[in-house]
């Protein structure tokens, strides 16, 4: 299908009387082919990711974009769930109600299971609702986020595990000649020793100053995960990014007794109820959320808030574009992950990077317009 | 789309020569009206209901087919799912080799979020290919699933929140009529009088020896729940099912601290780690896994090996006519529920249900077979 569209006049949910009626909901889905495959611990190879974006536009003419990612996989579903379910629940809502609209997508989707695809479509509606809001109030998303700064910290998310060594160091002196001062690599492997020269290889090149950081994408147990953390224990990692998989709350705690290394956790989790046990647990020092695939940018702001409640750093995955102006917004943000996922090439807007700090943009909304001449080819039908 | 269709020579990720290789995955979407809109606490009103089967055919001609249910949304999403991922994931692959495709069919989904529209897809799947085995070996389910009995206690799950109290008081009388000797009522309003009035009067009307249970479908906070439960202290209850949000852990341990009723939990367990960290609190008593969302019949039987590793009692939700052999199976079995969703209309073979205990299917396979010309009429475009 090339486009999924309701307009005012379908079938439609009970709403209430509505200072912002919404009159259309469109939805579309698009592969995009990677330049080169690429392959972590946990996923396998990457050879394309998916966006699906949701279009939502008031009967004033008012309309925000918002838009979630996949890894390659699922974007079927998320899109069908957008235009068989969600589309129908908001024709008519109040789209200036972004709370209540929250809640009622995911009490609308609950016996599907938030912490799964539902999590995503509603993700790319909210996005949705907050882009309007911001287009409305003529106001940029780090402001109406928190406000807190218009700059954040960034690192360079490399997704290296099937480049050679030599291509690995040639990539990350390439992305400390780009602007980059963080680097975070694939750990992971059957073969730890591997890990541990790959990771004492990139500290040597990028010096002590510099962020470094390592990500086994739930690989390991917590046995190889510890016998990797203390044999790079003096390579002065920022963090240890899901050594063991997000749902092994023993396994975290014995990772985290055996390390000095912080841990971090996140993009794997998918409701709010998730983060607040990982927080509560207190072996994880970096929350990670993905406001792709944690319902958005109201449910990437409830784990900001909950991170500040246990006094915890908030860290962000995947969709930079995006979480820049969240992350800068907040009083509590420790570094932005800038993703291998080539989106800066599909927007009109690529995200400024100088000297390891990103610009949150100043337009108002979102800060996000894909160019439709560049993103049209990749539509799936 | 009628009907979603792979065949070998499809793109196939990676198998390794098979003994039973699959050829042919069909995933098609139904969805069936209620003669009677239903309600409960949780979920609003049930207007009809969704079926999503998925056929798979080996290259000896041997096949099975599967299904997994929604309580009438996003039915397509998990469609899409079987049709887009699982499907080409199968094709190729050793029909036999159950345990290893759960793994692999959980892997390749694990960014989507196993606690979500995933753990319906993988669902169909598992069950075709339980199917498929039961059927190769001239076996049926219950056998296969552990064996222990060809029979189970059952009950009878209303949802009757939207009834008067005489027509409540009606229907239960024609469910005992009908040999049915427990029976669950809804409650959760938020008036906890009118459902303290209505399970006291239910309780008269099947006296003292039947079995009754209620549930709140998680609508309560752990205050009300304990008001309620305090006020029904003398009615009996088996158990008292979903007096709070399933991952509330803290609630949960307040109301069983509070009440002698034992709780019960699981149709919105959706991954096995949800059901250890329940079966790990303590709290719950009744483990209630729902192979339709739960993974299928593979993540039901890992569910019903936690129960006993925890001394806990299984009990079943939904899909009674496959839960009827997995439970009969199980030593640990306690009350089979006998669900409103009208399934036995559209399946050739009745659940036969006698003085409160329901009857295994003898004939090889999972014993469910719908009836084409009845349920055709409602497939989905």
């Amino acid at each position: 299908m090339e486009m999924v569209s309701h307009r005012a006049g379908d079938a439609s949910p009970t709403n209430k009387t509505s200072a912002r009626p919404i009159v259309a909901v469109e939805v579309d889905l698009y592969r995009i082919p990677l330049a080169e495959t690429l392959s972590d611990a946990g996923h396998g190879l990457h050879t394309h990711f998916e966006i699906v974006t949701c279009r939502i536009v008031c009967a004033d003419g008012y309309e925000g974009t918002g838009y979630t990612y996949t890894g390659g996989r699922g974007g079927s579903a998320i899109r069908a769930l957008l235009a068989d379910e969600i589309a129908p629940l908001l024709i008519g809502a109040d789209a200036d109600d972004i709370d209540g609209l929250w809640a009622r997508m995911r009490a609308w989707l609950h016996y599907l299971g938030l912490g799964g695809v539902a999590a995503f479509a509603v993700a790319a509606a909210d996005i949705a609702l907050w882009d309007l809001r911001g287009i409305r109030l003529g106001k940029p998303l780090c402001e109406l986020a928190g406000g807190h700064a218009d700059q954040v910290a960034c690192y360079r998310g490399l997704i290296d595990l099937g480049y050679s060594d030599d291509q690995l160091l040639d990539r990350v002196a390439a992305e400390l000649a780009a602007g980059h001062r963080g680097i975070k690599l694939k750990v992971g492997r059957p073969d730890v020793a591997t890990d541990v020269r790959r990771v004492r290889a990139v500290r040597r090149l990028i010096g002590s100053e510099r962020s470094l950081m390592a990500d086994a994408n739930y690989s390991w147990d917590a046995d190889s995960a510890i016998a990797f953390a203390r044999a790079v224990d003096d390579a002065g990692l920022a963090w240890f990014e899901e050594p063991v998989p997000h749902d092994d709350h023993a396994a975290y705690a014995k990772v985290a007794a055996a390390t000095a290394i912080p841990l971090a956790s996140g993009e794997n989790l998918r409701t709010l109820a998730e983060f607040r046990d990982v927080a509560s647990h207190g072996s994880v020092a970096f929350l990670q959320p993905d406001a792709s695939n944690i319902g958005g940018i109201t449910g990437w702001l409830e784990v900001a808030s909950l991170a500040r409640q246990h006094n915890l750093p908030i860290a962000s995955h995947g969709m930079h574009e995006l979480h820049v102006s969240l992350m800068a917004a907040q009083p509590n943000a420790a570094m932005l992950e800038i993703h291998s996922f080539p989106i800066d090439q599909y927007t009109t807007n690529p995200l400024p990077i100088q000297n390891g700090t990103a610009l949150a943009p100043q337009n108002p909304g979102n800060g996000v317009a894909f160019d439709q001449k560049l993103i049209r080819p990749h539509l799936a039908s």
